[in-house]
């Protein structure tokens, strides 16, 4: 399907200073993708100046949550050339979303176009510097207005972008839930829908009234299992292991977290895939055999822990020097693939052109 | 704190024909309230003419789900008195949903003046007839145009409303839960946040491929206790006691539930409120002593079960005489408050001058 593109008439990327911080998620570029579903299929896909929306308040998506999103990016090269990392699994799983919140799913070569144009279109905007990348947010909302509270007739699929900073969350200690929770068995929290993230707020607020500045989710049945954190995938380093829980349909399936997974093994790291129970954590902790923490994922890529704590264990974790630690070193090994500085045996870079 | 009024310059109910269906929550009345919190307040609360949003593709609600709603009615006497229903019960727990959303609470007697004015201004939009009410929605989305996944520092709180049929969904079957959940433990369950409802529906769409309207939630851990009855809460007749669950993190607590418990025991119907066993409505069906089952909830009062399915089993439910069912005598008691046949010892019914 072919995407009409409507360009805006003056850009607006002198207001940004590329100097100065890029807050996430805050400066969008000059376009942005849109298509419409209605009467059961989709519209004419187009590129358009990005804009505000016109939107009946009685529209679904501010009532009953169909809305789902997925979080990609854009890197540039030393000569200027402009990648995505493995775009077409991010687009499979917000299909996978889109069945689990009952929305029609996006054309995949139609997504794909659709990104690929866009960051052409916006080249402009893909920042330089290390830890910087354009920022891809993919969408899509349930915007029927009507309150009867069954699945929206009508859906807006959408991509909007713009510039973002290195994410650093420096010094993070983090809280194991011990009451609140993320997903339940049988949910969506393996979905990347809207509700899995404005649930997370108020548990997190509360956390930081507690000195930390994030939360490690457990099942919510138990409380006995470290699943998610915070909004990343979580790893820990025990001894010389690095483990992670399976996915589940309480855990999202990262694309970070697989990258890591796959580059761990081939940098010769041991890594484990299987449940990580609250006890064994605290026991490991106890005997000083956790070295490093962390979470993963595509905003952050990888976001360091610095201690946890759980009910009455306060597990401070160790300070080692950088280049030893798993996280800094898988971190560089990703930096190199996204942007362009090493072999990419994987094929996850894709050359915007 | 003054609410300015402005009206529109002509009504659009010549529109609607009143003597034909209308559809759940499709037409909406004249004027809207709309209240902005920015820069950490309240700014000034307005009513205008009802119109559509602007909002940025890159406003929080369509990515992180930050939105709450309730649901309120307003009814009109023989006498063209217009009353509400318990609407404090409303706002007190829409300011629950908002705390456990991590958003700015409403001051409730804004909020009461608010609907009152409203439905004041669009008193002519409340229906006459049997089961006909004029439905109000007020809602709340966090609005800040930001990715960064931390609570809004923006927030839109409205309240729209338009004229309503009664709902009668007629022979509902209904699958209960074995796999899919609607809540969990710590989680967002009692809340009426959006997250909650856009997560139903592809599990309520399978169903209804297996032949069943509707799904009645268990406990996400076990699926062994019976929760929720799709979007209202559950109640069922076991000989002449009248069961619904106790409510919970997982569970809302309706004010239609708490109505038609109160009434029950003034009619000497016996209530219990204690967890529902999977195993034990199993058991209760095929001794023949299911007498009936329904959801209950603002949007239909008080929707009958025909029948209940789970794994092998399926329990077709008696079709009583509707007089003999405490489901009708309860409904028309209720009516009768609401519509101000009967005296109303409560303290329910409040006037909309």
């Amino acid at each position: 399907m072919k995407i009409e593109v409507e360009k805006c008439a003056k850009t607006k990327i002198g207001d940004i200073d590329f100097g100065s911080a890029m807050p996430f998620g805050k400066y969008m570029s000059d376009h942005m993708f849109i298509l419409k579903w209605e009467n059961g299929q989709w519209g004419t896909p187009k590129i358009e100046p990005y804009h505000a929306l016109s939107i009946e308040p009685s529209s679904k998506v501010f009532h009953y949550g169909q809305a789902i999103f997925e979080g990609m990016k854009a890197f540039r090269d030393a000569n200027d050339k402009i990648f995505l990392f493995r775009p077409k699994d991010n687009i499979a799983r917000f299909n996978k979303s889109a069945v689990r919140m009952n929305m029609p799913e996006v054309p995949e070569d139609l997504f794909y176009d659709a990104v690929k144009q866009l960051v052409a279109l916006d080249k402009a905007w893909v920042p330089r510097g290390e830890g910087r990348s354009y920022y891809i947010r993919p969408f899509m909302i349930g915007c029927e207005p009507a309150l009867n509270a069954v699945p929206s007739a009508e859906y807006l699929f959408m991509i909007i972008g713009g510039p973002v900073d290195a994410i650093f969350h420096g010094d993070v200690t983090v809280k194991i839930a011990d009451h609140f929770s993320r997903a339940a068995n049988g949910g969506t929290g393996f979905a990347k829908c809207s509700g899995n993230y404005g649930g997370q707020f108020y548990p997190s607020t509360l956390a930081k009234k507690e000195g930390f500045q994030s939360v490690i989710w457990t099942d919510d049945a138990t409380h006995t299992h470290l699943e998610e954190a915070g909004q990343m995938n979580f790893m820990i380093r025990i001894g010389d292991t690095l483990h992670t829980a399976p996915v589940s349909d309480r855990i999202l399936d990262g694309i970070t977290r697989k990258s890591i997974l796959q580059l761990a093994k081939d940098m010769g790291i041991k890594t484990d895939i299987s449940p990580i129970l609250v006890d064994d954590v605290v026991e490991a902790g106890k005997k000083g055999e956790i070295k490093e923490a962390f979470g993963c994922g595509t905003a952050a890529v990888i976001s360091p822990i610095s201690a946890l704590g759980y009910k009455e264990h306060y597990m401070k974790l160790p300070k080692l020097q950088s280049e030893e630690t798993f996280a800094e070193r898988i971190r560089q090994r990703i930096f190199d693939i996204q942007y362009n500085r090493t072999a990419d045996p994987y094929g996850w870079r894709d050359e915007v052109l």
